[in-house]
This record gives C-alpha cells, sequence and structure tokens, in this order.
C-alpha cells in the first residue's frame, strides 16, 4: 500500500508548477488522471530534447499519471469534467485566474456537483490582488520575489537560480496545501479551495532575508558562495574545477591547514579564530586557493575525508546520476514508455518505511487512457465514447 | 478551524530544515511542541542580527510554537520525551542520523511506546547509504546535488542559490512526508519513519536537467539568467539596476520593438522569429541593452505593462516587503514577541477558503511553554515539576 492510494486527482495542469505537483500526488499512490488538450495536450510534449519522439521534459513531470483528452470548449468535454470532478477527491490547475470560471468549471461550478472536492490553483500571484490577471514567468518571479537580489557572484550581479525553483516551491506548497485540506475535510466534510502563488511562495522560502532586512535595515546582496558568517566556508577553485569546503570551527581549521600544508598560517592573527577569517575572507581565499589550484578537486576531497573537514564536489549532471549516495537511495530510477523505450528519471526524495512510494509508470503517451477512464471509471458506453470521439470531444 | 487542528507535533529540530517544516505544522494550525537543550536552546537562537537581544532568525523560523527544554541525557529527560510521544502524533527530528537511538529515544524505542508516531528524519544525506553519517551543510548539498553546476552568469562560475534552498526543500518534501503517513494511518492504524535526505530533495528539484541530460547527453552548465530556447527572456541593464523581460511570441516581440524605438529591428533576419533570436542572442541582448540604459527600470517596466509585454523588476527586499501584491496577499505579516516586541515576518503562502491558516503568536522564548506543557499535557505536578528544575532535567 502506498501512503496516498485511494485518492483521486484531476490534474488538470501543463508545463511544470501543476505538473510537479499532480505528480507527487502519483509517486504518493494517488490515481492521478492528467486532462489534456485533444490537439496536442500539455505543452511540454513539445519541449526538446526528444528520445525517439517523446519529450524528456514531460516524460520526466508526468510519470505515473493517466492522460485523458477532453475538449473544454465543447459543451459535451464541460459535462464530462464535472462527472469526472464529482467522483474525484481533488482537482489541481495552474491558468491564469479566471479561466476555468470563463469556461464555466471554475471552482464555484465544480463544488456545486460535488461539496467535497478539493479545488487547488495554482498561479504566479494568486487569485487574488492586483496582479493576480498577469502573466508570469519562472524568471519574472525569482525577479520579483527577491530570490535573484541575493543569487550570484557579486553585489552587481543578481543572478537566476539555474532550475525553475518559483515554479517548483509553488507545486511543493500546493502538496502541502491539498493535503492539508483532505485532512481539513475528515473532519468539516466538505472540499475548499487551495489557492497558492509563485510569488507568495518565493517570498516563504527566502530563509531570514526578509527578517534580517526588517531587523537590522541592511539590504542583503548576492555574496557570492561565501558563507556571511562563517570563513571559510565556501566555493575553491582546484587545478580541474571547484569544491566546496565548510570550515565550521577552529579544530576544523588546523585539520584543513595541515591538509593544504600551510600550518604557518594557523595562528596568524588574520585567522586564528572566525571573526578574523571572516575579517579578512579575501585574503585568506588567494592564500588556500594558491594550494587548492595545484591539485584536483577529486584529491583534496579524499584528502579533507580522512581528517573530517566537511567539504564535498561540485557536481554537474553527469556526477549527480552516478553519485554512490545518489543511486543508494534509489534517486535515479528506471522506467521503461511505450515508445520512448527504457529511460532514466529522477526518484522520489521521501522514504516511508512503511507505505513506501514509487515511480511506477513512465508517463503517458496524449489520450492513452482516454477510453479506460471515460468508460472503466465514469462508466459510459461503447458507443456513447466513439460519439464523443467523433464529436471532436475527446 | 485550521486544517492541521488536533495534529500534535513535537519538534525536535533545530537550525533551518527541521525548523521550516515544524513551522509550517504551526501555520497550518497543529500544535507545535518544540523541544529545546536546557543550555540555550536552538542553536540559531544566537544568530545574529538581534532585535532587543532575540535573535529574527530563529524568530522568523520558529512562530507559532510552544517552546519546551528537556535535557535528554538525563534517565528523566528520556521518560519524559516518551511520555511526550505516546501523546503526540508526529514528531520531527533533524540531527545526524543515529544521534536518537544513541539517546534512546530513536524511531525504534519510540514507536514501542506509541504505534501511531509518525517519525520524520530530515538530514543532510539520510538514514541509509554510504555518506549517511556524513556532516552537511546546505553549500555541500547544492554543490553535491547539481543545484551549483546549473546556476550562475556563466559556464566557468557555478553559484549558489542565495537562500538556503538545500534546506528549505528538505523542509517542505519533510512536511508532504508526514501529510502522507498521517493520511495512510487513517487506514493502516500505524504511523512510521518518513526519512528526507537534503541530497536527495535537491536531485528531486533540478527540474529537467536530470533527463535532458541522460537523454541528450549534454551536461548542462550555468547560462545566466537568459533562457535556452526562448529569446529575449532575460535580465536587461537599465541606467539603475537591472529588469527582467520574457518575449514569449512574436506578437510579443513587435510590441517590445515598438516599446524601445527599434522597429528597423523587428524583421531584421537575425531576430524576425524565435530561433533567430536565440541564435544571436549576444548581439541582440548588446542592440537591447543599448536603449534600455538610457532610462530606469520604472519607466521600462510602466511602459511594458501598457502593452503587454511580459516583464518584472528585481526586487530586493526593501521593494520586496512594499510590493502591493505581496501586501495585498498578506505575505508580510506583523507578530509582537514578548521581549522583542513587534516585528514583521514572512506569511504563509497557501491560502485555504474554508480553514485558513495563519501566523498566529510569534516565537517562544527558550523553555517558556515547560511548566504548562508538562503539567497540563503530560500531567505532572507541581511538585514534581519543581523537582526536575532543581535536577537540571528541564
Amino acid at each position: 500500500m502506498k501512503p496516498l492510494e485511494g485518492l483521486v486527482v484531476l490534474d488538470m495542469t501543463r508545463v511544470l508548477a501543476g505538473p510537479f505537483a499532480a505528480m507527487m500526488f502519483a509517486d504518493l499512490g494517488a490515481e492521478v488522471i492528467k486532462i489534456e488538450r485533444p490537439d496536442g495536450g500539455d505543452d511540454t510534449r513539445a519541449y526538446p530534447p526528444f528520445q525517439k519522439g517523446e519529450s524528456a521534459y514531460f516524460m520526466s513531470l508526468n510519470r505515473g499519471k493517466r492522460s485523458v483528452t477532453l475538449n473544454l470548449k465543447h459543451p459535451r468535454g464541460k459535462e464530462i469534467l464535472k462527472d469526472l470532478a464529482k467522483k474525484s477527491d481533488i482537482l489541481i490547475e495552474n491558468f491564469k485566474p479566471g479561466t476555468m470560471d470563463k469556461l464555466g468549471v471554475g471552482y464555484e461550478d465544480l463544488r456545486k456537483v460535488n461539496p467535497r472536492l478539493i479545488y487547488a490553483a495554482s498561479s504566479g500571484f494568486g487569485q487574488t490582488g492586483p496582479y493576480s490577471s498577469r502573466p508570469a514567468y519562472d524568471l519574472i518571479i525569482q525577479g520579483m520575489g527577491g530570490m535573484m537580489s541575493v543569487t550570484g557572484p557579486d553585489e552587481h550581479s543578481p543572478t537566476k537560480v539555474g532550475s525553475s525553483v518559483a515554479d517548483i516551491f509553488a507545486g511543493l506548497f500546493t502538496v502541502i496545501g491539498v493535503l492539508s485540506a483532505v485532512n481539513a475535510r475528515i473532519r468539516t466534510g466538505r472540499g475548499q479551495l487551495v489557492d497558492v502563488a509563485m510569488l507568495d511562495c518565493m517570498v516563504a522560502v527566502l530563509e531570514n532575508a526578509v527578517s534580517r532586512y526588517l531587523v537590522s535595515g541592511e539590504i542583503p546582496h548576492p555574496i557570492g558562495n561565501r558563507h556571511p558568517s562563517i570563513s571559510p566556508f565556501t566555493t575553491l577553485a582546484t587545478s580541474d574545477g571547484a569544491m566546496n569546503i565548510a570550515v565550521g570551527n577552529d579544530e576544523i581549521w588546523k585539520r584543513m591547514c595541515a591538509v593544504l600544508g600551510m600550518e604557518e598560517y594557523v595562528n596568524d592573527p588574520r585567522f586564528a579564530d572566525n571573526p578574523a577569517r571572516v575579517e579578512h575572507f579575501h585574503a585568506l581565499k588567494e592564500i588556500l586557493e594558491e594550494r587548492t589550484m595545484k591539485n584536483t578537486s577529486e584529491h583534496w576531497l579524499g584528502e579533507f575525508e580522512k581528517v573530517n573537514v566537511p567539504s564535498g564536489p561540485i557536481n554537474d549532471m553527469a556526477h549527480v546520476v552516478h553519485d554512490p549516495q545518489v543511486l543508494a537511495r534509489k534517486m535515479i530510477v528506471d522506467v521503461v514508455h511505450p515508445v520512448a523505450g527504457a529511460m532514466k528519471i529522477p526518484g522520489v526524495p521521501v522514504k516511508f518505511s512503511d507505505t513506501p512510494a514509487e515511480v511506477k509508470e513512465p508517463a503517458p503517451l496524449l489520450g492513452q487512457h482516454t477510453e479506460e477512464v471515460l468508460t472503466s471509471f465514469l462508466g459510459l458506453g461503447a458507443e456513447e465514447f466513439e460519439a464523443l470521439k467523433k464529436d471532436g470531444v475527446v
């Protein structure tokens, strides 16, 4: 048994934030029915690169779901959606606010057919507020939400996080919101609207930047990879790239100096304790890199590990997918897609002792489960289904 | 009523990942009892900056919790923890794997006194695997997990995300794991161990980098703030800083050219369609910035908004906390701390229509609720409590 077995989720989402949230439900054991436009489906089905014509992007975000095509502009399509909503626990959508209402299948419409439905709307700016109707992209939200203002090599270079974390954070908070609403429904007997905005989520995950600014009045700026108050706690160049080192106290400092053959600096007044090392960070970094540049990351990391100096490589994807810990934790899993064939995708990062989650199925082809869901789950007859096909409803 | 009302959470966490997870439970309405060392408590109580001696860092991550001091090295301390676990639904800890077991209060010990207990362990590398016992810091995990390898101004500058997202992602997946286990417990009647590793989480949120690499064989590197396959979709310098622009199609391109007075480039073969603009990105960026540098971000963003060119500012904290949308969504909230006084902290990024979450109380003082919890919740007598104090157990 899986932790969310028995829950039925209608996934009306496209691209990233919503699909990521719905994917978590599939991994956790819920039945996830992805509703797609008959003409092409989720936009990301067209995103490169492709394996035998199938998008890696789409396949990595939609595993374990069933795909049903449905034309929501057709009156019969709306009716079918309502019938599906009647038999579902959860609906997740990430259209621009108002889109579902205009189609006649917004929260107010669907709660009438199923008052127990939990309706999650994930959007850039949320269902309310002055920017609600604006289009949102991850880059725009990372900029507006302050994440770029604290990321980058120096204060003049605000930098976007390489992964679309504004979308992904919104996806995770959506899952948390829906699961909380499932818990509330046990007592209230009612579903509700769960409204999650990428911008709100970005503000919530700035760590302490908001309160640090509000208390100190100092505006945080990018400071590269170093820690503001621990030193050396940073990235160091090596002969073949770079590595990270985290010297949290004076004992570690001494061990690090021994590894790098720089015992003469252990008691140098510029570096003798952490406050001094923070103050003289730039001088220290230069001294360190003079040494670390003389050998490879692998060499130094091996030496540091022997004497327990916290440190680690800066892995690119080629290294991440072969890392022994990543593999031991089953974070790269094999699936066989009906068209693309064998492929590897990221695993599930929550490990349960009693009801384990898993990636069980590959992503679906467009409409692969339309007939099955409409006949077995909704109970439509074969003739009725053929008529829907003929009329372009599915 | 709040969505998680009725659940009791023992928060045995320190610093960031665990406290963030437990904070979400408090915001969502659970009763969260934070267990702290009598000598100083959570390390972050000593992190600057301070408001009237109270840490902004601690206060922003521990709002809404109750603080109980408990010496887990004292036999009576362990007993009290077991008594608390007996009456709780959830325990969250983020010690290095093995620490709780060594103290005699690990999952196997506690499930004996409460088989319904959901025990969440959040750690750097997880409870299993070859790196399990290594110390982890956000920087080390961002490096090992591949996030740094895709973030930064160029391929030679892997960059840490400014916020400690490796910790925060682990916190969010911990909440998802626990809520899923709460759902499973309804059917199984049993609690379980939920094991979340920062490294696993980092791999799970790389967006499509893992599958893109595995399918194409190309290793993704940092490419600054631009989109790899849409153009111009990037950060542009202005006379007073920088702003983001997201030109998703040719219609938007034409409108953008009109705003910047560069109609002569609309049909320039280098820029006439998106593939051409992607190919000639660097030439295009130079042409754009020649113009955008002549006026302020505010000026250009006002003009772009008028004609619906997706764009946005790069807000620093001073702007984030005053943004009209952020304020309209109650993402900056006021609390009054018993010592620090009035302060503002980030709000809750999940909005529920029927059972709203909220930040209701400030962070607790160290041990503020020890007596209350031990007498009212556990039912200890006043004399018994005095003896515990005298013996250094609380």
